[in-house]
């Protein structure tokens, strides 16, 4: 199979697997990136909010300065936080992620989340995450419209600073109402995808839209042990007795069977490893393929159970409800 | 407990139980609306989809011809269908809705799902239902922004032609950007709710951000038992076991108890019955109440199961997705 999802408007080729940012500790970014990038990463996706941005732009400046790799090789991908949508916000941040990856273009820029937070400057705390700087009792909004930051989503697409935009965490009804005013139409949507969490209704309809789908914490739990009570007591996907047998079946770890079960569905994966085999591992995941019954046996272990969610961080935001 | 729900903005008092118009033959409709008045119903709720408006005004207008009861007792709900959500369509849709009641406002105009299909003219097929006419392929799209219908709504409630104005169907990433554009917040959600799908996050959140809620299908499967295969196949709530015992401890039909459940949560109810005794049975639902452990034992019912989708209706739009 084509190691490449082929975008929308631009027809450029995202790698079907890339390499997630989100949890990379800063001290370790820029090291952690450049060497993802010597074993064979071509696409990293990034965020404002993950706090790293500064360090992974490093790493992959390092990787391009040192010739392991061009720029034109590459697809870096990094979102809009939260309390940037006011029209007002946009540029401005979307110029400081820039700045701060070193870079002179993103090859994909997404909207973070649907929510539009209060705005905190850039200079009061960064990344700000959900709540205001000294509160943490509850959210606040601000009347930010999602078509007024997609209409300067649009504006960043044709400036060419970000060649292609898309968005993350949506649902088809914000979707549908999205496709009635977009000029741009999205390139990719990034959900959570996982057995626990197949959404294989969102998948197809997205993907008939013409819109590609990348698969968030993939391993499932595994991303969550320290940050929801649902991570911490859900059966392992990566111990998991029917991964492991279509794992041992194939020779593959359960890891590249979670990959593996992603790309069965035309979905692109954004795994992270601290460990450089374990990133080799990851993006060796073209080799082999599941049978009609594996992807069978794997569907059989959908719960519904979502790990990413506002609600379970305490913001009483049923974001997905 | 109060029998009214008091809406924002007018302050206008909403029947916590109401008639619901939905599958009324509209050969029966004059009578059962008539008489539904005469055994106490104060709220009817209409659309233009149900095919019955015209007759559900007829209905009305004799009660009040008849001095049964007056045009400002009544609590009048209609809700706008998914072919005139463009701008140019709202307000001549609505007039037409209005003149079919026979009618000079309503109380409460809602947006039926949040789904723009390609228009119809209402000389050409009336009411039009989700397939274009003589096409039963797939449904089309037109691109009418949730935002420029709200506003065609926000004129009709400023015009005092609807009292109030509402949404249907919306889940709370589309309620999420209404709310930052809205200069009239939606006065009611309606959305199905019963105990194989309480919704408990979404009612919640959109009751705190100041918008009743409104339950439709209250007794679950037995509405959809020609419609759905898990309608069909879903153990009937007005049998259930757990309904059952609650009902003969108060000495009350498992529907009154269905109904009492939502009346807990501070939820209206919109049940239809083609019997003007078990009508009157529908709105003794003030004389008693449920216990915590009552609502316990009927919270742990959930499954999660949603009948009026447009999936299940062959649709392929996951709309709940």
């Amino acid at each position: 199979m084509s190691q490449h999802l082929v975008l929308n408007r631009t027809g450029d080729k995202m790698p079907l697997v890339g390499f997630g940012c989100w949890k990379v500790d800063p001290q370790d970014a820029e090291d952690t990136i450049y060497n993802a990038i010597k074993a064979g990463v071509r696409l990293i996706d990034g965020a404002g909010d993950y706090g790293n941005e500064i360090e992974v732009g490093r790493g992959i400046n390092k990787a391009i300065n040192e010739g392991v790799v061009k720029r034109e090789e590459l697809f870096v991908v990094t979102k809009i936080w939260n309390t940037f949508h006011a029209k007002e916000n946009v540029r401005p941040t979307f110029e400081k992620q820039l700045k701060d990856l070193g870079l002179d273009y993103v090859d994909l820029y997404l909207i973070h989340f649907p929510v539009p937070l209060k705005h905190v400057a850039i200079e009061a705390a960064y990344p700000p995450g959900w709540y205001q700087p000294g509160k943490s009792d509850d959210i606040e909004f601000e009347r930010s419209p999602i078509q007024d930051l997609w209409r300067e989503m649009e504006k960043i697409a044709e400036s060419g600073a970000a060649k292609n935009i898309g968005i993350s965490n949506f649902n088809v009804q914000l979707i549908l109402d999205l496709l009635t005013y977009a000029n741009i139409k999205p390139a990719v949507l990034q959900v959570e995808l996982h057995p626990y969490l197949q959404q294989t209704r969102l998948v197809e309809w997205v993907q008939k839209q013409g819109i590609q789908v990348t698969a968030y914490s993939s391993f499932g739990p595994a991303s969550f042990i320290q940050l929801t009570d649902d991570g911490k007591t859900a059966e392992p996907l990566l111990g998991h007795p029917v991964i492991k047998e279509i794992a041992e079946k194939h020779g593959k770890s359960t890891a590249q069977v979670l990959l593996r079960w992603s790309l069965e569905r035309n979905v692109a994966v954004i795994p992270k490893s601290m460990n450089v085999e374990r990133t080799k591992s990851n993006l060796d995941i073209f080799s082999f393929s599941l049978s009609k019954d594996e992807v069978a046996a794997i569907g059989k272990l959908e719960l519904g159970l979502r790990f990413n969610d506002p609600f379970s961080y305490g913001f009483g935001l049923p974001l997905f409800c």
